[in-house]
This record gives structure tokens, sequence and C-alpha cells, in this order.
């Protein structure tokens, strides 16, 4: 039998119905520029899922921008900042404030600008109590050199939400247009309803192989006509002459079927998400007790993940996973004695317990036999009172 | 009738096994730096994606680095460049040699650029004999502090071949390895054979749709070992850790497929694609003798592009194109009077000739018949003696 799949936070399966748009959309091949019916075909059915995806978010076809996947998405806002401060004769290096959980996408190009000295860069760290950044941390990290704020919406390892429609709020009223906000929604998408109206970004990275979707991605803003930003990529001045690049189209119309997915049934996506995931840490409770602890089980979380430390396994929790025959799941570092999550670590949590802490992700499929059995499985190998 | 699809070098069909092989590739949708049997095929199609690239150009997988598309790819060399530049501390202002007859997604970064006063550009002409750059004129451009030479393997419009592998033996030789050659090879890829030893440049643009694959694409190095590239998104390391983002397995698997059927019938490809092209400009000079020109027909061309001016047709070519009920072809420009194709002028081409051409590229598919069809109808609508 196969193990069951707990690691959708990782990459997601393709819906059925995705998989169809798409093979159908292989026929659309023509530059949807071009004057000919296949492209005009072609152009309607980017349209169709542009809007698709605006509607997912709350704002119109126009605000969304098709890109090829999370990591450009996140690295391009990153590059339009820094151009759009030098445009605009703003005082100072560019500074960006950011979390300290934040996924490579992000953390990593700021890195490499940092110590290219072209930009300064405030990592603000996520309270230990909750695992999410606090919204004063933010406002005081700011300075008058500020060009863009950066906070994922939920976190990839402890699922734990970050209060972004608070930061939105405070830095516009605070600092007006002067700064971009942008979260990173990779792990949000699909999960749980999103508006960016209500969160108050300026732009939101959207990754479809986390929600069923494909390998591409998008970023949305808030108003296209509102938002500046400028292109990473020039040359066909495709997508609004924001993005260039021939549009993938059975890759744009896969994006837009799995936000069709969704948008016609978030509530019960969340909600069986949320059943399961509770269902799993309640069972836990019962059957190990003070053997485990959730982390952050009492924040404000993505409805599907579960960041577990199995507190009587004594190895390491990447030799657990190994070893657990029914279900596979994610530790968030590599298997090797000496190393944890840097993630979990930056949320406060120690080495001794990080290390034995595994990322439990389930999918919209997964079922209560499915969690049973892993319950069972994670008891047999990691209660002392059973062993 | 569906009118015949001259406007291959916009872009192609997928070819049947390409298409098959994507929705094959579907399932494998694991993340392949996972630890699970999915994942394990997804990495394994992934590298025989790698290797089939690698061997279309005469290098190994470990060369190959998946992009989203051309317009990345070049956008990439650029920034690359720049970047070495700097972190090599290399004199003065990053100095780039290119051609004036460049795709937009080289031509748009560079000007973007040198309006921002990152770098200094030497757009150097082509010859109005030939439609190709002169070596010299490549050699006579270079300065201490250039850093990028990027030259496109052949023309989307007129066709023609650049001296690109004279180029990169010339600039090699004086500037050893201080200079990143590059080349877009967009249009050639797919239709003539291309060896990167041959050539001696640093890295090539691969674009899966204008050869029968997908909307994605690579840059292939000369040796990833000897060659400095710095990349353009940081994150999860993928590619090398050149090319961050969770790879598109489909998209790659697509790719290397359309590779394949290139690898294993290139010779016959290119022949087909010469007969039918050939027999065209035959068959014009036949019915039309001196009332059409064929820019550049002398000089090395790529073997499916036709670029033919119309001379005795009075109005503007995209009316010419817009009364062709037999195929569908492109003219490079907006339908304006007052407009032609900038590459075409650009290529020594006057206005009066440049508004009055159509390019032609034909498919591995296009037929006799279709060719025969064309012809005449392009006779009956542009020949005084027939009207």
């Amino acid at each position: 039998m196969e193990p069951a799949y707990f690691d959708n936070n990782a990459t997601t399966p393709l819906d059925p119905s995705v998989m169809s748009s798409m093979r159908d959309a292989f026929d659309l091949w023509a530059n949807p520029s071009s004057n000919n019916s296949n492209a005009r075909k072609t152009a309607l059915a980017i349209s169709e899922a542009r809007r698709e995806i605006g509607k997912m978010f709350q704002v119109t076809s126009d605000d969304v921008i098709f890109t090829s996947g999370g990591t450009e998405s996140n690295n391009w806002v990153i590059d339009s900042a820094v151009r759009l401060h030098k445009y605009n004769k703003r005082v100072g290096k560019p500074h960006v404030v950011t979390s300290s959980i934040e996924h490579p996408a992000i953390k990593e190009p700021l890195l490499r600008r940092l110590r290219d000295e072209e930009i300064d860069v405030t990592f603000v760290e996520v309270s230990p109590e909750t695992g999410a950044v606090r919204v004063e941390d933010v406002l005081t990290a700011m300075t008058s050199s500020t060009c863009l704020v950066t906070i994922m919406l939920a976190n990839n390892e402890t699922g734990v939400l970050q209060p972004v429609a608070e930061i939105g709020v405070s830095v516009r009223s605070k600092f007006g247009n002067s700064v971009f906000i942008h979260t990173d929604a990779a792990q949000a998408v699909g999960k749980i309803a999103i508006s960016i109206p209500d969160l108050h970004v300026d732009a939101l990275t959207v990754v479809g192989h986390k929600f069923y979707g494909p390998r591409n991605g998008a970023l949305v803003l808030r108003s296209r006509a509102e938002v500046a930003l400028e292109p990473l990529f020039l040359g066909g001045n495709q997508e609004f002459g924001l993005r260039s690049g021939t549009e993938n189209t059975p890759m744009v119309v896969g994006l837009g079927q799995a936000a069709r997915v969704f948008n016609e049934a978030s509530e019960e996506i969340e909600q069986r998400l949320r059943g399961t995931r509770d269902y799993f840490e309640a069972q836990l409770k019962e059957c190990l007790g003070d053997e485990h602890k959730v982390h952050f089980g009492a924040s404000p979380r993505l409805p599907n993940t579960s960041s577990v430390a199995f507190l009587n396994y004594e190895p390491h929790s990447c030799h657990l996973i190994e070893n657990c025959k029914t279900f596979s799941a994610s530790t968030g570092a590599a298997c090797h004695k000496s190393e944890c999550s840097p993630i979990l670590t930056a949320c406060g949590i120690p080495f001794s317990i990080a290390s034995k802490t595994v990322r439990f992700s389930f999918g919209r499929s997964t079922t209560k036999e499915e969690v049973d059995l892993a319950v069972a499985e994670l008891v047999s190998l990691t209660s002392r009172s059973k062993k």
C-alpha cells in the first residue's frame, strides 16, 4: 500500500479538473497576440483564467499577472522595490522589512543584495509564544528609506498565520503609498479564503502547485492602476507590459481552473482540511498526552498544518519519518543529527525539540482512516508506554 | 478550409509526442527533491529531459538549466554579466556588445539599464548587403569593460544566420574568459543542428515553443564547471543552485521530448524545411520575377524563413496578409501605414520596401499544395500583369 501523503505544503498533485483543462489547452497553441482564430480562442481562455484568479483574491482580472511560479514572483517584488526606490530618488539605501521565517525565495535574494551592499534589511523576529511577527515590531523596524515590507501570510512549517492585514493597515496609514507591501501567500492560497482588499497589501504571491494547480504562479496586485511595479523581464510586453514572455497558455488555464475549484467550494475545502487536522491532533492528544507537543496550537494557523514534536522519541525526527510506513511527511531539515529546521529555530523552539519535530500537512483527500493508521504507527514508534 | 500556417517563427503547435509526454508527466507531480517513489520517478524524467537537451547542443546534462522561456534566459544572461562585472571588480561601467537586430528580450533589458546608467551598450549594425553583423565590427566595439557579447544565432524576421561561431572564436582568443559570450538561439533551435563547442559561446538561449515544444525554455552552457553564471532567482537551489523554483516537470519533460524529436531526425527536418522554402521562393521567382524581392536570399539563412517584399503591391503588406485567405503569416509590425518592421529597417531596407514585406516561416508539416495555393493567391493579389 502506498503511504498516505501528508506533505501537501511541499507540493500537491494536480486536481483532475486542472489536469483535463490543461490537456484541452494544449490545442490552444497560438500566440494570443496573433490574428487568427486559434489565437482568439487562446486569448479568451487566458482572460477567463485571469478572471478566476482575480475572483479568488477579490480583485479584477486586470490585477493578475501570471509568472513562472512563486520564486519568480518573490524575487520580482524585491527587484521592483529596489528599482523604484532609485527611480523615485528616495533617500538612502533601499531598506526592506521582512520576517525571520520567510521562504528562501524571499530570504535568499534579500541576503544577496545585503551582501552586495545594495540594500539594508531588517529581519523581524517572531514571538516564541505565538510563532507570529508582532505588528509593532514591523512598525518599529520601518525607516524613511523603507521601500518594501514583505511578510508571509502563513508559515510553511508551523502553519501560523501572520498578522498581514494589521500590518497592511498600519503601514499604509503611517507611510501611505511610499512603501510596497507584499505578502508571500504561497501556503495560504487554496486553504483559506483571501481578500487582497482586506489584507491591504499591494501584491500577493500565488503558487499553483501548492493548491492542486500547475507549476506556475502569479503576482496579484491590489490594483494595477494604483500600484507602481517595475517589470523584472522585458521583451514582448505581455501581461500588460509587466511580465514579458509568450503566454504559457496550458499552465495559465490550469492555474485558473485550480482557482475555480477553490472559488466554488472554499468553505467546504477549509472545513474539510480543518476537520482532518483537528481530528489528527485530538487523536495525538488522546494517545500521546504530554509525550508530544503541537507547536503554536493556540495560534491562528492554516487549517491543514500540524507541526508536532515527539518528545520521547530519542533519535532525530528524520529517522522517525524514515521508519513510518503508513505516511510520508517532512522535517524541514536535512537528515543530519546536528541539523534541525531553521524555521523552527527562528520561532524560538530549542534544538532538542525542533529536532524531534515532524510537519504534517494534510490534503483535500486525506481520510480519517489514513490519519488513524498514522497515529497508531506514530504512537507505537514514539510512546514510551507503548514500547 | 483553415488557412495554412506560415508563421512558425512566432510559435509552433506542440508535436503530438511532446503533447503525450506532457500528459503522462502530469502524474509526476512530486517535488523531485522529496524522498518518495513518485519523486524518484520525477527526478529521473527530468534528468532524461536534461540529457536530451544536452545532446541537442553537444554538451552534457550538467550544462542544461531549465527556465520559464527565452525571455527569462535572455534577461538572466544580462543580469548575470552585470553582477559578475561588479563581483570581479572589473574597471568601468559594464559594457555590452550586441547587434541592432536582437529580439526585444535582449534589446529592452539592455535599453533599460542604459537609461538607468547602469551599463554602456554598443548596438553593432548589420551589413545591408548580408543582413548579418560583421565579426570585425563586433571586435572593434569591444572595450576593456566589456562583460557580455550577445548576438542572436538567426534573425527571426529575415532568417539570416549571424556569424556567432566566428565571433566566439575571435572574442575568446582576444579576450579569454573575461567576456561572457551568449547567443539567443530561439529561432535556430529545431531548424538547424547546433553545437555549442563549435559556436564557442558560453551560453545559448533555447525556447521550446519555437520548435514544437512547450512554453518553457533553457539556458544551455558550454560547461557549467567552467562558465561563471550568477543566478537570477534565488530560493530553493534547484537547477544546480542556478535557477531556483520547484521544477515544472511536465514542461521540462515536454522540452526534452521536443529535443528528442529533433535529435532523431535533424537532417530530415532541416532538408524538409529547406525544400519547402526553396520551392516557395522558386515559384515566386517564376511567377513574380522582378515584382518581388527575397531579402538576403544570398546569405546563409534559416531553412524555413523567407522574407519577401511584394514590390508592386501598393498598400501596406499588412493589408496583403489580411486579404490572403490561403495562409497566415506576419509583417513584424503593427498594421499602420506609417509603420514597418524595425528589424528590416535596422537591416538597411528602406521603408518603401520594408512596408511591403511579409515574413513566411514554414513548418515541418507545410505541404507543397499549401505553398502552391499561397503562391497563386499572392500572384493574383500583387502582380500587375495578373490583375
